[in-house]
């Protein structure tokens, strides 16, 4: 099966906006083992979309457009579509009447423009949009399918997760292959494809794939079956199984989790509630675990001592401490652990302090976590870039409180 | 000037790499006011390949191809080339030497894969490659003309920032229009359309382009003028001016400024330090402000009284507020934001309290300033998604602190 995924937009052809939708909805694809044989991004413009949807239904079975369907007047992809297939608009009920409920929650007025958003081309199947305003459309021709969407990144996959994804599995039914990614953090690429490649050759050996995705602060890895017969599933979990027992310490979750999701279910498990002190990560630390639903069971809160006055005042950190070892240091880190606990009556407390940002690069942050009475300390390095640092502190943090509780 | 961006690659098609090269590519040729026309991701393959390099010749001035000239099997790119123009391969003595050197002062061996780099279609220009291995190559047909660049992003940038670009700008010695774009925040893309419409007529009116750029918690609007004469520069300049009066509660600043710098500035410039007492944001306003360099010197703090409990032993919160208003109340941001200043010593108070998660979606956060003796508290809707509203709570309080330091 061939599909395309096309982008509309003009923010996107003069690089104000990077193609991030392309390749999530590639990945995703890929995933569910189907093949991307092309992407394109074209501008905002009649005839140029007309051309494209005209190429989509004859080349491809698959189509995604994304953007293009806002209320202002650049966006021109409805109308495209309804002149391709020469047909008029309806209104859609069910989207008009969310679209009314959004904006009386948010307690605005709604605008005309905002009540266009439920008209679609007639020939369109609406794809109900839980997560924004413009519905996604689906149209068929030539037993080929185009699906538009909007834009926006979590509109967009949240309409493609919900129905699009299932549809399109569904109208096809084929699944080519078999994928399952697990989620690493703390090793950089090189240095897991050492420790792991007598596994990764005897993985290759049997015919399977294995791909290393690095992001800022992970290395997903994917294997890959090329197809879906039982053996094959059974031994990818065998493969991953294996994997988890080679690199403990690195090995966090699935796809789909985050860190920060395992941190705190481990937390709910034990019963137990975190407390930070936090310096140079200014509070991104809890910020990452309160994302989490349901993070108040077991966040208690925290403390960000940002400048040394305030880790006197407020942190309880000893002018000793300070004195002696300055706060870049690893008896501060211990000090900002066991006064989180102290302070915010917590069972576990983290604290940290590093140099985010320095000219030649010579960054680090003292982690220390206290927990059942011992306070343990590490030091992590970093670069140049003082918002990567920032996140990788964060992921560190995280995986190092990770260990400690799964150490049990 | 038609301009087609291209890149060629399977790690790009199945979502395992962004195609930043595409964006990188365009922002370049958008600010030198050239126009890129489409972009498109195709595979490592022979036939579509050529094709390709068919309807790049027939269709745009300038064609940009990043990928496929690695040393691996799978780069075809060059070979595709050479079979397009029907010719042979040349060795460039100077990328010749320059990768033997290369791999001499590494002090590694040097393969014969790697020699291989110096050999170019007998057509091709070489474009020097100061940043790797593998040249770039230019190709001229009909005029047009069509470089094949490394993928390896720094390279890429190297070669077109060395003679990529002054090499396009020479040859085609014009430059097509200028474009400056503004931030807004704390108003929906169809409200501020609908504010700045008549603004919008006139502007559209001298024929100058106006485009809405829509992300979580902003839009930003790009002005075009398709020349780049003084008289339109100063034009659009003008429009800026007047948009910035239309709109001065949601203005905040240009391209390239974040709403947290613009706010640490303000802060800087008037030698004030800020607390923060942060309930359902769990530290992120606080993050978000420490990620600008040089934040220390305004940032004194911050306290996360993510539980009730924490509210009153650490925030200090009187149990009377939370009995008889709940935390979730003007009465306890108000508060809050009081005793960050109290608590922490600050010139600025901010306290932020709300529910940010609900199943209809009916969420809202209370946001409180405590500046000059004076404490302001708004409230701010959302909707759904737990994570856009943090986002949008800390966009929501920093633009509110901003507009309370701009007041004076």
């Amino acid at each position: 099966m061939k599909i395309q995924i096309v982008a509309i937009g003009d923010e996107l052809l003069n690089g104000q906006v990077i193609n991030t939708n392309a390749a999530w909805l590639a990945d995703q694809f890929s995933s569910l083992g189907y093949y991307v044989a092309k992407m394109i991004v074209i501008p905002d413009d009649l005839d140029e979309i007309n051309t494209m949807i005209d190429a989509s239904f004859n080349n491809y079975e698959v189509t995604i457009v994304t953007g293009g369907l806002g209320p202002t007047k650049d966006d021109v992809t409805k109308k495209a579509l309804a002149n391709y297939f020469k047909c008029g608009f309806k209104v859609d009920q069910e989207t008009r009447s969310r679209v009314a409920a959004i904006f009386k929650n948010k307690d605005v007025p709604i605008l005309e423009v905002n009540l266009l958003q439920s008209e679609v081309p007639e020939v369109a199947t609406v794809l109900r949009n839980d997560h924004g305003t413009a519905p996604g459309m689906l149209f068929k021709k030539n037993d080929n399918l185009l699906i538009s969407l909007p834009g926006v990144p979590y509109e967009m996959k949240g309409i493609m997760n919900d129905v699009g994804f299932p549809y399109i599995s569904d109208y096809f039914k084929k699944e080519e292959y078999y994928s399952q990614s697990i989620l690493t953090t703390g090793i950089g690429e090189s240095f897991l494809a050492d420790i792991i490649s007598d596994w990764e050759d005897r993985l290759r050996g049997e015919g399977f794939e294995l791909a290393y995705l690095p992001s800022i602060g992970q290395v997903k890895l994917r294997l890959t079956s090329k197809n879906r017969d039982a053996q094959n599933i059974a031994k990818i979990k065998n493969y991953i199984e294996e994997l988890k027992s080679l690199v403990p310490t690195y090995f966090y979750g699935y796809e789909g989790q985050t860190l920060s999701k395992v941190v705190g279910d481990l937390l709910k498990a034990k019963g137990l509630t975190v407390a930070m002190m936090e310096s140079c990560t200014g509070g991104g630390i809890t910020n990452e675990l309160i994302k989490t639903s349901g993070s108040s069971v077991y966040v208690k809160g925290g403390l960000i001592t940002y400048t040394n006055e305030i880790k006197v005042a407020i942190g309880g950190i000893s002018l000793e401490t300070l004195e002696k070892y300055t706060e870049l240091s690893e008896q501060c880190a211990k000090e900002m652990a066991e006064n989180a606990v102290k302070l915010l009556k917590s069972d576990v407390g983290v604290g940290i302090t590093g140099l985010l940002e320095d000219e030649k690069g010579a960054t680090f942050a003292y982690i220390g976590i206290h927990y059942q009475g011992k306070t343990e300390v590490i030091i992590k390095k970093f670069g140049k870039n003082r918002e990567h640092n920032i996140q990788l502190s964060i992921f560190a943090t995280l995986n190092f409180l990770r260990n400690i509780l799964e150490e049990e």
